[in-house]
């Protein structure tokens, strides 16, 4: 894959070599982004945060890693009062807004717009997720969190051993996490959801032609017993019949610290695409594993920094310019490790 | 006109030697607005947008332009919740808002207040549209594109001729260019609208008056076929006592590929202040134009960076120190000229 | 006080030199909020401006003072789509979004909210306002234009005399105020309320255990004829049983120019925390006063830019190194001292 200029739409653009040279950026990134050092590499570029649905996580973490790069942003927030609900075409609104900037990352509530959008483009387009389709960045940082936590036990993602919970029918995360986790070899996956929202066979099937070893269940415990990470993820209430029937699958899939240390091997790793919900009877991941160090949900969303960083500097070629733009941090940074 | 420390309110501020003075400094933005290279002459300096009705071109325009000078932008969007939504005088807003920032774009939905606050203001303020007043930067970015499409011709803003479609009564933005084309010399305008909706009498007459040639018109092919610019504009529905009699007028001022090629001298520019509605009912436009490289409407998009650079150039007093700022640029670009 | 790397959440955080240090940094922002010269000590860094609570005045103050000292800003404004709304914790969105900046202005409109968020933030947290609980930097930038106002006349904070008007019961900022004067010396106030409206008798309990004289009126010309300070308030109409109630007391609270002249001693200077209603029947303070050269309040918003960079730079411990990042300003600034 030539990065350099090319918009970043789905993981399907990804094969194995394109993952790792993307982590292998972002592992330079890390002093940047830890604050132990600053790059100007791109003083003077311009990020166009285009968020036409809502979404401060997402939002900010792209406007810090171009921030940490050196480069401004410029955001634009909302839809309702855009020039497209006024009915101008996004080959309009593209063809504009894309004079303004030198890369764009984009959300879009509608499946597809973002390419949409791209075609129009002038300059590269980083898809920051269209609906339920694709949020190419979330993945690969979730990737990249799991290589980084078993990276101190020596092992890799090439005979990972996964569960995933919840809802795994529409959840856009865990789909496009098992589309990249199909590049590597020999994962295991064990696949742990309420019948009803299995993950989609076409995946399930991808993978195991792929020599992946796939198993599917609707009970936590054993599940979650034989493997390095559990991977959990909302279950939505709407998707179910009957509120009766969503608690059941509720109580089923609730992780906790008594579960984990009944259940789990030693140090697995848990995780969470977040939001997790905090209510009491919507919750996923309960909060007294707050103290759990295996708990990487805050060390995926750092995480999320440094392959955005890396998304930008492979983007618009500046890789190998990085560190000779850069100076030490001389201000108070003290409170980040905690 | 003194520029240094000047409001920018409206173009009725402009002499001849005022706007060619605009145009000379935009030209010098060039390499700086195409990521040639990189200016830091407004470093430090803070940009307050202040856009009390939503734009989302004009916002990111002025922002984009502020930041490629190398100053920082602090946006502040919407009404509702402001502070003069409880009370607050304009003039309170303004000796507030003012002591923040070292210049300030702003728009706001009431003819007449972006003046009013400029009044109290301690900072320049440069007008992005109040009501149906003015918008002087869009007139400016539309003659600077006219010149600009025109200058590869031999030819120049004197002699111009040039057609105006749609709703000639209520556009700002044709009022304003009018104004200005008023201050060159024998221009010929063929103004081109329902009966209901033409030029104000008193922008007719001081065309003439300063020996301009104006015709008008209500059909589309006959005033097309002798001009360097067609500007077409929205034809506003809501205008007409019924929808038969704006469809009627719809299919007279609409301009498709067919249409240009029937009646158009070979390298009529087609200009449109955006956004041109996508709609089926509604194009004034076509898609079929978007191959026609003499679409000039994302030139005109395009060239409102060079003029807003300009604009704060000029207001900021910089314009002699903006290349000794300079760098040249090291990230990509190539997508830009596309 | 230990500033480095400290969360600033309440004015009980502070003693009279902890107060004293942040205005003696404040006082040498000064150059720098007056475009005299420029720094970049904070080059690099982030401010998350978290604003879950719209409010133009306090965020933009903020984002300018942070950019002033070099930094870059990244907003979030509103609440309803958030994913706090959509049941996150707000230890996990501290938790996330510290990890994106340096330090974090923010904004709630929940009591308390503040200090549960900067518990869990892994960088130092400004309150900017937590409901009707607490507002430091407004307390300071209020006592910095007291001392700055009445340092040309040789006195301090020490023996001052102010009288206070208006709804002193609910007034954030009063109260703020009075805890903040209270670490001085022979204060001398005077509380001009409804009588329904006094101010909490705690604060006052505190004020005269520590020697300072309080004197309680519910009339205007009396009270505001010995002091050096006149501090005028909002009185909020939804406070009283019957709108003739607030009319009776607003009457009688209201200053302009007429009255000030008949009653204050020469030079007696007008403040307001702002925004100040501008509506014929809820003034607090007359327009008449805007040519009163003792009218203080824009001085006091212009005093929050220098104290809030005292609070970033004394927070991010970068106090010593500010000169030494700086240059001289090169473009226009003309108009700022008007």
């Amino acid at each position: 894959m030539q990065f350099a200029g090319s918009h970043i739409l789905s993981i399907s653009q990804f094969e194995r070599a394109d993952v790792e040279r993307v982590f292998a950026v972002a592992d330079n990134m890390e002093p940047y982004a830890r604050r132990r050092r600053r790059t100007r590499v791109l003083d003077g570029a311009i990020l166009g945060a285009m968020f036409f649905e809502p979404s401060t996580r997402t939002r900010v973490s792209f406007g810090s890693a171009f921030n940490l790069l050196g480069g401004e942003v410029r955001e634009t927030t909302g839809f309702e009062q855009s020039a497209i609900a006024k009915g101008e075409s996004l080959y309009d609104t593209a063809r504009v807004l894309s004079g303004y900037s030198d890369v764009i990352a984009m959300r879009h509530p509608v499946s597809g717009s973002v390419a949409e959008f791209a075609a129009a483009s002038r300059v590269p387009v980083i898809n920051g997720g269209d609906g339920s389709n694709e949020h190419p960045s979330q993945a690969l940082l979730d990737l990249y969190t799991i290589k980084a936590e078993l990276a101190g036990r020596g092992r890799g993602v090439d005979r990972l051993r996964i569960a995933m919970l919840g809802d795994l029918r529409y959840g856009r995360t865990v789909h496009s996490l098992c589309k990249l986790l199909g590049l590597f070899e020999q994962v295991q996956l064990v696949l742990v959801s309420p019948t009803e929202l299995r993950m989609p066979a076409e995946i399930v099937e991808t993978l195991k032609a792929r020599g992946h070893e796939v198993v599917e269940s609707d009970t936590l415990e054993a599940s979650i017993s034989h493997v390095d990470i559990v991977y959990s993820t909302r279950l939505q209430e709407e998707r179910f019949t009957t509120r009766e029937e969503a608690d059941l699958y509720r109580g089923r899939f609730r992780l906790n610290q008594s579960i984990y240390t009944a259940h789990c091997e030693p140090n697995t790793v848990i995780m969470h695409p977040l939001p997790r919900d905090s209510r009491e009877n919507a919750r996923e991941l309960d909060d007294d594993l707050n103290d759990n160090p295996n708990l990487a949900i805050f060390r995926q969303t750092d995480n999320g920094l440094l392959v955005r960083m890396a998304l930008f500097a492979l983007v618009l070629d500046v890789v190998d310019q990085v560190d000779a733009c850069s100076t030490p941090v001389t201000w108070y940074t003290g409170r980040r490790e905690l």
